[in-house]
């Protein structure tokens, strides 16, 4: 009977859709992940993507996991935490399977602070890492060393404590006007975020400068805050989970509720198919490199700020940030047609979030799997390139194949006939 | 001859634009305008526009400049300060003779406080008042009463020496790279200041905490900077001013050097005619208003923030800022056909104050009023409303006039022909 599984999937999906769009996040406070995720244990290691066997784990995810071990002091070396991950002692898990999403590597370890963002109507709640600074040298970028470890340090020990004694006085910041006012800055709200920042500095100094602490730790908290376009970043993804996770479970629908990528694969959830990944190899990454960067220098660690586009920001809302050009179709008038392409593998629109070239026609909104399958028009990625090394190498655009959103609807449909079947 | 008054005119305007265009302008100081302005004294008053005999002004910026008068302690009501004006003892004078501009009224008297914005390459200066708050009660829009006389006081007495030495301590505040940045996030730097308020936020917030102040005076004066998404405007028109005077006097230059209103009049200058206006009546204002603001409650007031179109923002800039579609051309892909049609009446483009949408094409620069006296195309300006009885009503497009640029080029013309003759 397809019709009838049509017209239920119609309604899942606008249901899912629904609570998306009428979620409110709000930005109440920064943890330590083991006190916020769900799930989370002290030998417990989160990273993005699909989840694999720590033999597979090669690369700058990798190297994350081990220095994670370290800084969490489950190891004295990076030798024995390899011992500790080989014999099950130390854990690698899916940060989207503990509430979470991550940047690039995405490794996220106990005691590390997370954003904690709240939809008070459908109590759903996202995480992810604070931003871990403008330095080439991050775990987030696959990089352990001493450097990183001091500068974990001061994030766990003293900007997390601050930022969360201010988040709660403050009783939390509202992240849907900021994204909505950023839409009208020129933020795609993935590769760009810098009106974003600023918005949210103008909103968080007050509180920073509430929080009784030594005046140079206030400054050093003002400073990080305000010191790199990107801070936004990690309080977008944390929204874009709250919101995917708000939909996620919904029976026989067919909307994406997460895209990530591993170092080996690239990976998507849809509401109806819960917690199982569909999955392919890594796509192309069509990068716009920093200056004196080649193509040999970049490598894939992993990464989930695609969550920004599940939520209808980043790449689908290309026509909002003409000043990525470069970094995204390479002109206005391709990041338009990007766009609209967008409304054809969507559900519908973001009520309030509004792209004003279109005449504040709202971000197109709810990735539909079953509209991507049928059209072979995939979601347009914004996405940045990480250096082997690490650091941050330029952005462009991740061309996702079709195969595992055609996977996750048969997915779907098998689900669908053996429930009329039973 | 005129293909050699031709040549003459274009090597002239080549010059005018290039100074304006390679101007560094960096926001010095706050001082007060009796101290910063040229030809200040304490009994005079600055006023928006082409000078006029004190009888003819009759609103708001009648209302303004007496209120100006009791402020200053020239005056104790306002009815002293009407027969002095009319006496002569106190003098009514055009802000733009006084490296200043002003907004709506414009009314400055010499106490208050004016930024000042210096470049070093031509050695040019301009000014303008401190942005007055956010209140309907403004003397910036006629308004003259104990709430406007207290918020005046404290701008003058706390705002101003505290900005001043914030100011100083950083050593200025470059506004070229500021104006480069709110370009690409969505400002026209008119009607729309809201990514450079932002910024210059996140560039002054440190200066502003260390100076020596009780911390409820600091935050104060932080709430001030960021409360408002214009508050840079009054910055910006200032750095107008100072590049628009240091074109200004270029011998046989048609480059416009200032648009400007008083109730009565739209004026323009141009680099070659010096001092002189060239004056029309006042031109048709397509705004949109406010929600429950109707035609009948609005009144010209004067107005020189089109200092901001004269050196390639505002209405010029119009793709720049799609958020003002509705306070502008109506739409998007008008507001580029307005940009498009600037670049036929201007001499060039700014190399680094760029347009994303059109490929990071540069603003159309220095408006030639001898392509607006051939052509007919005016320069497109985006202009605030007033309400009669104060306050900000809305915004909206002003239909300037070709005749006052007619006027001023013919004045050219007959000034060359002078000189050839003599």
């Amino acid at each position: 009977m397809p019709a009838l599984n049509s017209a239920r999937r119609s309604e899942a999906n606008a249901a899912a859709v629904a609570v998306m769009a009428e979620a409110d996040p709000v930005l109440t406070d920064v943890r330590p992940a083991l006190e916020a995720l769900p799930g989370m244990t002290p030998e417990t290691i989160l990273t993005s993507g699909a989840p694999m066997p720590w033999e597979r784990y090669t690369g700058g995810q990798r190297r994350a996991v081990l220095g994670a071990a370290v800084f969490e002091g489950l190891a004295a070396t990076v030798e024995e935490a390899d011992q500790l991950l080989h014999a099950g002692k130390i854990l690698v898990r899916a940060c989207h399977d503990h509430g979470c999403v991550g940047s690039v590597t995405g490794v996220t370890s106990a005691s590390m602070p997370v954003w904690v963002v709240t939809d008070a109507n459908s109590g759903s709640r996202g995480h992810c890492l604070l931003y871990e600074g403008s330095d080439r040298q991050r775990l987030t970028y696959g990089v352990w060393n001493e450097t990183v470890h001091q500068r974990l340090t001061w994030i766990r020990d003293v900007l997390a404590p601050h930022l969360s004694a201010a988040l709660r006085a403050a009783g939390g910041v509202r992240v849907k006007p900021i994204i909505r006012r950023a839409l009208g800055m020129g933020d795609d709200l993935h590769s760009r975020n810098t009106a974003a920042t600023a918005t949210l500095f103008q909103q968080l100094y007050g509180p920073v400068l509430d929080v009784a602490a030594p005046v140079a730790t206030t400054r050093d908290v003002l400073a990080f805050l305000s010191g790199n376009d990107l801070f936004f970043l990690h309080v977008g993804m944390a929204t874009g989970k709250c919101l995917a996770d708000a939909a996620a479970g919904t029976p026989h629908s067919s909307i994406v509720t997460a895209m990530a990528l591993s170092e080996q694969e690239f990976a998507v959830r849809t509401a109806g198919t819960g917690d199982q990944w569909f999955r392919s190899a890594i796509p192309e990454l069509r990068a716009k490199l920093f200056d004196g960067i080649t193509a040999d220098d970049i490598a894939f660690m992993g990464g989930e700020s695609l969550i920004t586009e599940t939520v209808g920001l980043g790449g689908l809302a290309a026509a909002a940030a003409f000043s990525l050009q470069d970094y995204s179709a390479g002109t206005a008038p391709a990041m338009v047609a990007a766009t609209e392409a967008m409304y054809g593998i969507t559900h519908g629109e973001h009520p309030t979030w509004k792209i004003p070239y279109l005449g504040f026609r709202g971000v197109p909104f709810g990735i539909d799997a079953a509209l991507v399958a049928a059209t072979g028009v995939t979601p347009n990625i914004h996405m940045g390139a990480a250096l082997r090394e690490g650091g941050h190498a330029g952005a462009g655009l991740l061309i996702a194949p079709v195969q595992p959103f055609q996977d996750a609807l048969d997915a779907l449909d098998a689900l669908d006939r053996a429930e009329q079947a039973g």
